[in-house]
């Protein structure tokens, strides 16, 4: 078990779990040191980041030439691309890497960081959904814990804390719904951006919010969670609970069920992850808003429709294919959201354009890292042309 | 870790968890041998047992001369009476013993199996609330464990396994709020015996259920919980769930909280209890009934109003006064639910004569066992005589 304090290199320190992960050291600073940051490029916000947090090590990765010269005006020492990620995520001073990068970015670095011995708080889903067996291959050759800080899976990891795997019966993941959880396919295709980036429950990235409104996000995470607890894809399943509080369940052989709830906030999944076994003491200090259950009233469930959320069978039907199917949903999920939130597609094009690029797909069994970014690469490019149908 | 097959005594063995214990023994023929059974006095049906189940020792209470006498002639291996009771329950064949007698009958044996270094499978909460001290310490000296059945207890200890203690931020108890939740007090004036035995959601002997009605169970509940799991008691809440699928929380010094589930079944604390750490495998075997969220629907939770239901106020009293009060509680609500299953006092009497009992109670200090009796008969005499009052 790590000791405290713990030295944490940040991967995507200024992004929605970046800046909450920083919100836990600040609440903790005995607990928790930053020894690296790593953003993209809102410049701004990392070089407040560094005044506050004066990290050994500070990555950019600047993916334009004018944030490229900002960054060497405002962050002198920051470390450029590529190089600067990896740097971060395999810093020797870092006991955890925590890889909250968005989409695609964060694989080679949490590979690296594995590689290195690092324990990895993994925000990231991507990662897991396109190359699951790598990565969890990785961690377990180089003997490193994996510690979720999605909510659900949070929620699934503390349920099995004291538990035998063998025990499971089922993970159930649960689901707001999203915005749309009630809309009619009617209602669902005239779908604006606005609409669809109003998430009832929580405050998200946009990409990741999109991808909640069309409940991909909810499939991607059944991905995750074969992963990260090596349960079969026939005993994940997913319940509809409007309300946000259980964030998931497991259901053991004998027909016990344990849960985990709270108010939604990351703060608590981010805190579980870096604190893991212990737990930090937030009592009485409102850093984690209180759940009166009298107040709460009701807490409801549905069964999911898969007939209005097309996305997340989508993203079934692509785990259960295997080899780079996975990747190539993820490619072309990135780039048929973008394409929705920059107007060039409807919201109910974004299934049928990942499901056109997915028939097209030719994959690869057991791919390796650059198989695993070329699926998706290619499935960005094939989205990009066949959306001219849609325009 | 005890190892499989475990060898049970059961005392108790004609009573509901007695006979939910059997199904999960016939359920489990390779995980559990019966080798010790007791019962009070139903005689045909503890002969049946023992031509099933073939324990090497048979005991029967049998306080009557015409028990005792049937015993005789029905059961001529049978030891009776409080003899044959120790007997069971510090049988040398057994790994654990099952202490579900019902009141007050189980503190003895419970602790003679303690020093005789048995498990204690503990369904009997009397004898928790009691002589919680004396028992807790005397499991501790032995260093055998206490395995709660009680579902409450039993979900509690499932959401702590691989939880350090010291995180603990409180317990919440789930309380289904019993048939009359939404009763006024004019109507609890006039709730008749039958009324009164009819749960909404378990299906329990008649004291557990008057109890249940006037939320006194909760009450010993609380003081039960106190003592498994060494928390304070102003760190245990109550909190209504009229559906009884959540079986009670754990909140944990970080805000989250953990929860256990299941559609209402003895058969799984009783299976939890046994098969302590692992768990027993019914997937599938329509022994435990699956729970389907979105055919449930709806959960929900509501403050307990402790002005309608004064027998939980009265028992956290008793445990705040501590020294003999408690056991004072336990003598003076075995009276009066007698009393009132007989016709003789009012549903809401109950209460009104365990406060009268309270009030005229002279405590003891850190009471022994026979202290711990005695304060215990004699609220059942005061509550005997006091009741005239009622009459």
């Amino acid at each position: 078990m790590m000791k405290f304090p713990r030295r944490i290199a940040l991967l995507g320190s200024t992004g929605s779990i970046g800046r909450q992960t920083l919100d836990v050291v600040r609440r903790f600073p005995e607990q928790f040191h930053i020894v690296a940051l790593a953003a993209r490029q809102n410049i701004a916000l990392l070089a407040q980041q560094v005044h506050e947090f004066k990290p050994s090590f500070v990555s950019c990765f600047a993916d334009t030439p004018i944030a490229e010269e900002m960054v060497r005006t405002e962050l002198p020492e920051a470390i450029l691309g590529e190089e600067g990620l990896l740097g971060a995520a395999t810093h020797a001073e870092a006991d955890i890497v925590v890889a909250a990068t968005s989409g695609l970015m964060g694989l080679h670095p949490t590979l690296a960081a594995i590689e290195a011995g690092k324990a990895i708080a993994i925000a990231n889903k991507e990662t897991l959904v396109m190359a699951g067996a790598l990565v969890t291959q990785a961690a377990q050759r180089a003997g490193v814990p994996l510690l979720p800080i999605d909510s659900e899976h949070s929620a699934i990891w503390q349920c099995l804390r004291g538990e035998e795997n063998a025990t499971i019966q089922r993970l159930l993941l649960t689901a707001s719904g999203g915005p749309f959880r009630s809309a009619t396919v009617e209602q669902l295709r005239s779908v604006t951006v606005q609409q669809a980036l109003t998430h009832p429950t929580w405050r998200m990235g946009q990409k990741i919010t999109i991808d909640s409104a069309t409940l991909m996000n909810k499939g991607l995470e059944v991905l995750e969670a074969h992963w990260l607890f090596d349960i079969p894809y026939e005993h994940i399943n997913v319940v509809i609970h409007p309300e946000s509080i259980i964030h998931s369940m497991v259901e053991f052989i004998d027909g016990s069920i344990k849960m985990q709830a709270s108010l939604p906030s990351m703060h608590l999944p981010i805190m579980n992850a870096l604190a893991y076994p212990t737990r930090l003491n937030c009592a009485d200090t409102g850093f984690v808003r209180e759940l009166h259950w009298a107040d709460i009233g009701k807490l409801s469930f549905e069964a999911l429709d898969i007939t209005r959320f097309p996305c997340f069978h989508l993203a079934l039907q692509a785990a259960k294919l295997g080899g780079t199917y996975p990747c190539a949903l993820v490619g072309a999920d990135e780039e048929a959201v973008e394409l929705f939130l920059t107007g060039k597609i409807g919201f109910l094009d974004i299934a049928a354009l990942i499901e056109a690029v997915l028939e097209k797909h030719q994959s690869v069994q057991q791919p390796d890292l650059s198989a695993t970014l070329e699926a998706c690469a290619w499935a960005r490019r094939t989205a990009q042309h066949l959306c001219k149908r849609y325009a």
